[in-house]
């Protein structure tokens, strides 16, 4: 199985888990969490780049997962894809590098996948 | 092996290791470690859900696990458990929902070890 | 002015020009702060408790205010309160401890407005 | 003094004596951040909108401002900004908001310097 | 008053409090935080520089406050203190820029006061 | 393979690949990675403890691998690498415990490689 693959499966079973569990304001929060990067007065594109850099920042790795899936939907470029992971090198700092190692790794993945 | 005996095995054999070199601050840190989240003015259970919400808004897998063992012995039940959550995602913010995944995972496996 | 009431006021101004701006997932994320920390399997007493020490550990000074605020109407008393601040302290470190003082300062306020 | 030229006055005097000092490292990092937000295959305007929202994830109220003036300048509207403000609160959680009142207050005054 | 006698007054006055009000494990842990810094297989000169760098990338302007005296005492030079700024901009990232402009300026009266 | 072995090798197979993407930013800013550390005011010695530390409070596991690799190098003794654990232990608080337990995997192992 693929890092991909891997990465949507644990996800998908284990948020059933949580959804099902039925705690209504962390199904809310769960909400919010996809309407949040619904098109609006910026593009979804540019909303997708504005999780990952935050994601990139926190350091978060599935939260870089996730946000390179929907980047990658959105047909951002790898040299984009490049500003993106300097800024959130320069603003996170040198911290942020093995978490751009792993970004780029699951990148070539999806590239792939096409 | 299972996650929790992995996790308690592996804890328990590099504490002692760490232990043994005999650095008096940090065994001093340590024994606060346990120290603090005994009955006081606040019951244990409610000392450990404090530790546990600690440990996922700063987003800890490691000390997760160990509130939740903890928070288990205590009987605290899922219900409790998903308000423990649905504050951590809230004050944490959506990088705290990879972890939340993990965490029930675990939880999981602690219910099925009663 | 008194540190608390500066506090609400600046709080209370700028949230009524967020809100009144419009944006429908900011609205609906502030809805869930409220919602989240309403009575349910645990206590309001509890979960406040649960948003005091995250906010801590997280160090910001004004979440660590306003819950404060909080922790005072359901009466948590001072004793408990410094049992959350150990925890706080513990697990976020000694950089907690600049916002231990601010925090101690702020309760001191709220003691005497009663 | 209002709190744009305040910031701006504190900011610029400040870089000018840790330039003065002569650390080569410390002012190649500085020179790239500058560099790093010039236009690419993403331009200025995204860019600024990624350095605010890490800066706001990160909860740096500098940072905020600095980006704030940033994206004033590209003429990011007030719609726009919501829409990185919503992102950041949704990633970075409750914490985020203290720090949502303080960039829209800074975010004012900057119109009315138009 | 000085920044520098404004942060001591202030901190003295609060831990006086904070240790006042007699809760054990919090004492422990300030008690620890003057011991971890003495003389051992490191020296103190070394210690405070550690402690320096770790408030910079956690970004506690209080804390690098603290360490910024201890260093004065321990007689760090200006170009040294540079060479922990550099590293603490590299690892921490832009968002350590503006606590750099603090810390410079709290440094700057320290050597007033000599 | 070992994990001394594993992290070196992924390591530079994706440093590899970044740095021949070609974002002259980020090539700039992983070059000052390298010159930051280099002999200055301060040996290099203690500048690898500094960054070891800084990765520690910050929670990084790579950056704490790489650092430890460096100070193994710069002949830093296993009493030397405590006093350093005992603060970023106390700094960063019980959440950097873990990441201690792994370094300290890590160190051992490094030693069995001389």
């Amino acid at each position: 199985m693929s890092i991909v693959a891997d990465f949507n499966a644990y996800r998908e079973k284990m948020n059933g888990k949580i959804l099902a569990q039925g705690n209504t304001n962390l199904k809310r929060f769960w909400a919010l969490d996809a309407s949040t990067y619904s098109e609006g007065a910026l593009p979804v594109k540019v909303k997708e780049m504005l999780g990952l850099v935050s994601s990139m920042v926190l350091r978060c790795d599935d939260c870089i997962r996730y946000h390179l899936g929907k980047c990658h939907e959105q047909q951002v470029t790898t040299e984009e894809l490049f500003e993106v992971f300097a800024i959130a090198n320069l603003v996170g700092g040198s911290i942020v590098i093995p978490h751009t190692r792993r970004a780029l790794e699951y990148w070539e993945e999806l590239q792939t996948l096409e």
